[in-house]
C-alpha cells in the first residue's frame, strides 16, 4: 500500500535549544520510503540519528536564538503487511524468546506492569490463545476507556488510565501494552501516520509478540490497522515521542496528513469471527 | 584492582520456571574477568544472552520439574578506574551527547524525572558545575532519606522514595537516577558487587554522564566506590534485575561476597573539598 | 555544503534476477539528506537494508521477469568537514584504537596488505608523522600508477596494481588501503559522488584513521575533497559495490551527476607545504 | 556434550608489543562456557574486546618490555547440535537472506570467490540440492588437496590451493568457502578446539548458510563435528587468526587440548548415504 504522509510542526523558540524530532518514517523489508523531503525554515543543520540497534529515525537540531521556525516533513511510502490466523499466534514461551524482544517484558515508565499483574492475570489469564488473549484486552480498554481529548497529560500512565478510564490514543496504546506485559507477553508502543484517522494526526497503538512476529493491535479502533505507517518503535512513549525539546520551545502548529497514493484500499481491522492477526511481510 | 567475587543463590522451583539471571560481572576494557565458574546444581542447561549493545550479561535457563536448585557464580576481576578533576566533568549539550546515550535523558519505570522536573531544578538547578551538581543531589539523598532494608518492595519508584524518604540501595540509586534526569544529565543504574560493603550484598548506585565520561555516584555512601566490581547497567532495576523469573520460584538463600584478591586497596569516596569524580580507564 | 546528487541506471534484466544497490548516500552527523528520491520504473517493491554496525543503505529487490528497469535516485545533501592541522593526526597505538576500527587494519579481497608489508615499510615507514607518511603513499601512487579507464577489472587487487601500474579510482583506492595496513595503519575504502570529477561518475578514494579521526584521501587527484558525498565505507570494494547482482542482467547506461546547491565552494586539496588533513565534523 | 578445552601459547617478547588473541570460546545459545580462565604469566592488563555484532571474543593486551609470556587459556563448554534433514537444507534466495548473513557472499582476502566462478559452477552448478552440493564440493577438496603440514604459509589463499592441491586445515577450509560463495552460498570461516583431532591443534573448518541455518562442514574429514568447541566465524582467517601480533614477537611453544567432559561420545560425521546436516541447537 502506498501513502504519502505528511507531518508539518510549527515551534516558538524563545531561546537556544535543542530539539530532537521522531517523524520519519521507518526503512524495513515492510515498509519502503521511495521518495522524502525534511525542511527546516529558516534553514537550521541537522543530523539523523539512528541507534544500533532499531530501525527508529531521531533528527536532532539546535536553534541558537528566538525564531519561529517550521518543520515539513513528507513522504512517499510503501508498506507491506500479511495477515495470520489467530490459531497460529500463540504465546512464544520465555526460553524462547529472541534476546532483544526481552526488554519488551519488563515494566516501562508508562506502562507499569509489575503493578497489574493481578487485573490482567484474573481478568484475561484464563484464554487460552495468546492473540485471543490479546483481542480480549483490547476489547475490554475500548469498552472501558473513553477516547476524550484532552483528559490526559504527559505523565499519565497505564497505571493511571485503568481508574481514570479516560485517555488518547497514547493511553489506549500504553494500556494494552501494561497488560500484555503483566500476562508475559512481550508488547510495545507504535507510533506513526494512519490512514482515515479523523480528525488527522500522529497515531499511537501497539504490537505484541505472538507466534514470533510482532502483531499490530490498536484498542482505540479509530482506523484500519493496514492503513498505518511507522515512524517507531519503543517502550513506550517516552522512547518515542514526536519531539523531546530541550529549551523554552512552544509548539504553536501541528498539521499531520496520510492520503492514499493508489487507487484501492480495503480497510482491515480485527474481527472475533475470523480471527487474523496483522503483521508486517 | 582485584577482587574475588562470589554470588550464591538457592532457588525453590515448584512448577515448570524460566530463569534470567544477571549475576555474571561485565567484560570491557575497564574490567577483565581472569576467572569465572558459573554452575545449576542438579545441571541445567544454561545460555549466555549478551545484547547487541551493550555489555551486561544474561543467563537465561529453564527447569521443567519442581526441585531445588543452587547457583554458583564466582569469579576473579581486575578493574580499572580513574579520577577526573570536577571542574573537567561538565554538563555535555544534548546536541554533543553520544545517541547510545539518549535514552538515559528519558524517563523510566522507576525513575520518573518528568515528574520530579521542578523538584530538582528549584533545589539543585542553579550549581553551575555539573559534578558539584550531581554530589549536591547526592547528598541530599544521603541526608534525607533512611537507609531502612524491607522498608520498599520491587514496585517503589524514585517518585515514592521523595515522599517516603526511606529505602535501600535501590532506592537510593533510582532517585539519584530520576533528579539527574530531571536537570537534563543522563543517568543509569548500577548492580555489582561491592567491595567493604556491610551486611555483603549485591550493591546498586548510578552512573551519571559528565564531560563525555560515565561518572560513578553513591547516594547511601556504604563502601568505597573503587571496591564496586560491575555486573549490569541500565535504565533502572527493570533493565537490570538480579533474577527475572517466570515461574512460581521462591528464592530461599542468597549470599554474596566480594574479596580484595591482591594486597592493597585505598578506598575512594567523594570529597567535597578536593571534587574529583571517579570513572572508567 | 549542500550538494544535488544523482544516479541513474538502466539494467536489462534476462531473468529472474535480484539486485542489491548501495547508491544512496549515508546519513550520518557530518552528511545530512534534506531531500531524497528512489524510483525502479516499472515500479518494483525494494527495501532498504541498514547493517547493525555502520550507515551504509543497501536496496534490494528482485525483478522476477526480463524487462529493461529505470533506477532513478536523486537527493539533496548537505555534508559537513572540517580541517585538522597534520601534526595532530598521530598514529593511534593498536592498543587504543577502537574495537570497531581493528577490521580495518586486516588485509582484505582487494587490499592484501599481508603481500605489500616490505615494499610499504621500506618505502614510507621511516616517515615520522602518520599523516605526511599517508601523503607520501598516496603521492607515490599518483606518480606512478597511470589513470587508465577499462586497464583493469572487477578482479584486479592491490596486489595487481603495483606491478600494473596503471588503473581506475577503485584501484587506487586499493592501493593506498593496503599500504596504509601495511604501515598499521586503519584503512578503509570510500565510494561516493563527487563534485567537479570529470567524467561525471561514481567516486573512490579512501580514509585512514589518524589521531582518532577517519581522514580523507584521493590518490586520483581528480576531484576536491570536500566535494565528496559518501555514500558507503567499506574494507573495499567488495563490501560497496555500487550493485550487486545475482542473475543475467545487463547494465546498458549509467549516468552520475553532482551539483552544487548553494553559491560558494572553495575547493580544498591537500598540500604538503601546509599539512592539513579533511575529516568529518 | 561439555569439553575440557585448553590453549597455552608461548610468547618471546623482543621489544613493544600488542597483541590480540582469539582463543575464547564463544558464549551463544548453543555453546554455554561453565567455567573459565585465562592468564599471562607474568600477569598483564588484558581486556575482552566483542564485536557489536557477532560474538567472537577478542583478548587484547600489550607487553611493554622483552619478556617472555605464558598464556593459559582453559574452560569447561557445553555445547549443544542438532541434526537436520539433507533435503531441507536448500538454498536461501538473496532476496530472503537475513541482512546479516550477505557479506558471507561477498570475496574476501583468502577467499576470491569471484575468481571461482567459472570452475565452482561448471564443477558442481548442476547438483539441485544446496546440502549436497556443498557436501561435493567438500569431497572434491577432501580427494584433490593433500593434507600437508608446512606446505603453505599466512598468505595462502583459496586461489592458490586450487592450484597447488596442498595445505592445511585453514586451506581447506578457505577453499570450501570460496566454492561457495562462487555458487551464490553464503560461507564463513569456523575456528575452534575439535575432539579426537590428531595431532591436538587449533582446528578450522567452515560453515555454509543453507535452509536458515548455519550448516558445519569440514573438508579434511579429521574429526567429527560433534566434537567442535567453536572460538570464533568470520569471513576468513583474516578476521579470526589465533593471534595478531603488532611488534616483534616471537611464538616458541603451542599446546591444544579438546578432552570429553561426560562418559559417552558419539562421533557424527556426513554420510552420503543419509544426508543429514550439523548445525547449532
Amino acid at each position: 500500500m502506498k501513502f504519502n504522509v505528511s507531518g508539518k510542526l510549527t515551534y516558538d523558540i524563545k531561546e537556544h535549544s535543542t530539539i530532537i524530532l521522531n517523524i520519519h518514517a521507518i526503512r524495513s523489508a515492510a515498509q519502503t520510503v521511495l521518495r522524502e523531503t525534511f525542511s527546516i525554515e529558516p534553514y537550521h543543520k541537522s543530523e539523523e540519528l539512528i541507534p544500533v540497534q532499531g530501525e527508529n529515525r531521531y533528527i536532532r537540531f539546535e536553534v541558537p536564538e528566538p525564531v519561529v521556525i517550521n518543520i515539513d516533513y513528507s513522504a512517499l511510502i510503501d508498506t507491506s503487511f500479511k495477515k495470520i490466523t489467530g490459531s497460529l499466534l500463540n504465546d512464544v514461551p520465555v526460553m524462547q524468546l529472541p534476546p532483544q524482544v526481552l526488554p519488551y517484558l519488563s515494566p516501562s515508565r508508562y506502562c507499569q506492569s509489575d503493578k497489574l499483574y493481578r487485573f490482567a492475570n484474573s481478568r484475561f489469564g484464563k484464554i487460552d490463545n495468546a492473540f485471543e488473549r490479546v483481542l480480549a484486552l483490547t476489547d475490554w480498554i475500548f469498552e472501558n476507556v473513553e477516547y476524550l481529548s484532552g483528559s490526559t497529560n504527559s505523565e499519565t500512565s497505564a497505571y493511571d488510565t485503568v481508574t481514570e478510564q479516560a485517555g488518547v490514543c497514547r493511553d489506549f496504546a500504553h494500556l494494552g501494552i501494561a497488560l500484555c506485559r503483566a500476562l508475559s507477553i512481550p508488547a510495545r508502543y507504535f507510533t506513526g501516520y494512519s490512514y482515515l484517522l479523523k480528525p488527522s494526526d500522529f497515531h499511537a497503538c501497539f504490537e505484541a509478540f505472538l507466534g514470533n512476529e510482532w502483531v499490530l493491535f490498536d484498542a482505540t479502533k479509530l482506523a484500519p490497522l493496514n492503513g498505518l505507517v511507522k515512524i517507531a518503535t519503543g517502550r513506550d512513549a517516552a522512547d518515542t515521542a514526536i519531539a523531546t525539546i530541550f529549551g523554552n520551545v512552544v509548539c504553536t502548529a501541528i498539521s499531520v496528513s496520510c492520503e492514499l497514493a493508489e487507487e484501492k484500499f480495503k480497510p482491515f481491522n480485527y474481527d472475533r469471527k475470523k480471527p487474523r492477526g496483522l503483521t508486517y511481510l
